[in-house]
């Protein structure tokens, strides 16, 4: 028996973490199957036994792992003949920096609302509190304004959309862990927020098209807005 | 008989391009002899029979390769048997995206004018004028106020620094194409600048000592500057 436990919104169906696509594509990946449970911020007890206090956490029979990184390490330490999620390619250690310090730093900016809003009742107050003791100003106003920003996010994407014009996928001629990373970010908007962040003609949006097609279309079903 | 073709300053043992770094290295990685030949921006006949007005240019037997990454392609390609530079990693092209859209972007600005004051003086001229056409400024308006740009600079590393934390190489335990392309930038500096970029506490700083060790000290030993 397998588990995922996963950020939920007040729909339980809305999964909408950026390291929980991570994995949810990585377990597809590898043609494993897992209960997908939803969790919310504030069910910090129902995770107690992972030892911390944050999704992703899998639980794979006896062995309980968290943190995205950890849990694909393991997933390719455990299952070597699934495909590979190609992690010996050092390369994607600085994939998941810059889509953590760079993309996802801005993206959050453009979702802290939607965030905010799609939550369950009881992780609002959390939510806003922690979020607002961060940036120093409420959530309005760290999204204000976001319409004036989206050129100077598109400017920030041009490695990503340069890559994405020479090859298929970040990891090549096919996906790996570090396509599940960028494409995570990329989710996470998907599934909260009807902010239109990519253009049709751009490299990005047909790797992205190609991304939520994957796995059965495991990403692109998932609850969320079509942009 | 092999021989690469090089930017070089007035002083011609000063090689500075930092896309001819990437192939100097490379062919000591794969251990690979080369003739390094001084050029000139400004001496496009020396390298008219490549078809195109840039370095590096290797021939390599009766071979004419131009574009760095076009050669390391071809490096790997024709020795196979050599140390690989892993370009099968799908990432690399990320890391070169990077590198030239983010990181020399940013250093370009730092040092404009310490390229065109270590340039040949037939070169001087022509730099300064296609620059400054680029910039639509004069090469000291780009470079003015380098000191309060650093701060930014730095930030914009977090990416690599945070990489470097966790693991020795770009492209993990040993070196590959990626740290090549990213050193070329950081070498670039230091062959035509006395400006310093890093600070000793910095895993960045660290890499680079690593890096002007490899291959017997080649970066370490070319002439440049200790910052």
């Amino acid at each position: 028996m397998r588990k995922l436990y996963e950020l939920a919104g007040a729909d339980e169906n809305r999964r909408f973490s950026p390291y929980c696509w991570r994995i949810r594509m990585s377990l597809a990946h590898k043609g494993l199957e897992a209960d997908c449970m939803p969790w919310r911020f504030t069910e910090k007890e129902a995770i107690k036994f992972s030892g911390q206090e944050r999704v992703p956490v899998l639980v794979d029979g006896t062995n309980t792992i968290s943190d995205s990184w950890k849990i694909a390490k393991y997933l390719e330490a455990e299952y070597p003949d699934s495909p590979s999620l190609k992690l010996e390619n050092g390369e994607v250690l600085f994939i998941k920096f810059w889509t953590e310090t760079v993309l996802n730093s801005e993206l959050v900016k453009f979702l802290l609302m939607d965030i905010h809003d799609s939550l369950a009742a009881k992780d609002k107050a959390y939510f806003r509190e922690s979020r607002e003791k961060n940036y120093g100003k409420t959530l309005e106003e760290v999204v204000e304004g976001r319409e004036e920003r989206l050129p100077s996010f598109q400017k920030m994407l041009t490695p990503l959309r340069l890559t994405l014009k020479k090859q298929q996928f970040v990891a090549g001629e096919s996906p790996g862990f570090s396509d599940y990373i960028v494409f995570g970010a990329f989710q996470w908007a998907r599934c909260i927020s009807d902010f239109s962040l990519l253009q049709a003609a751009d490299s990005i949006y047909e790797w992205r098209e190609n991304m939520l097609g994957l796995h059965n279309g495991l990403a692109g079903n998932a609850v969320g807005y079509s942009v």
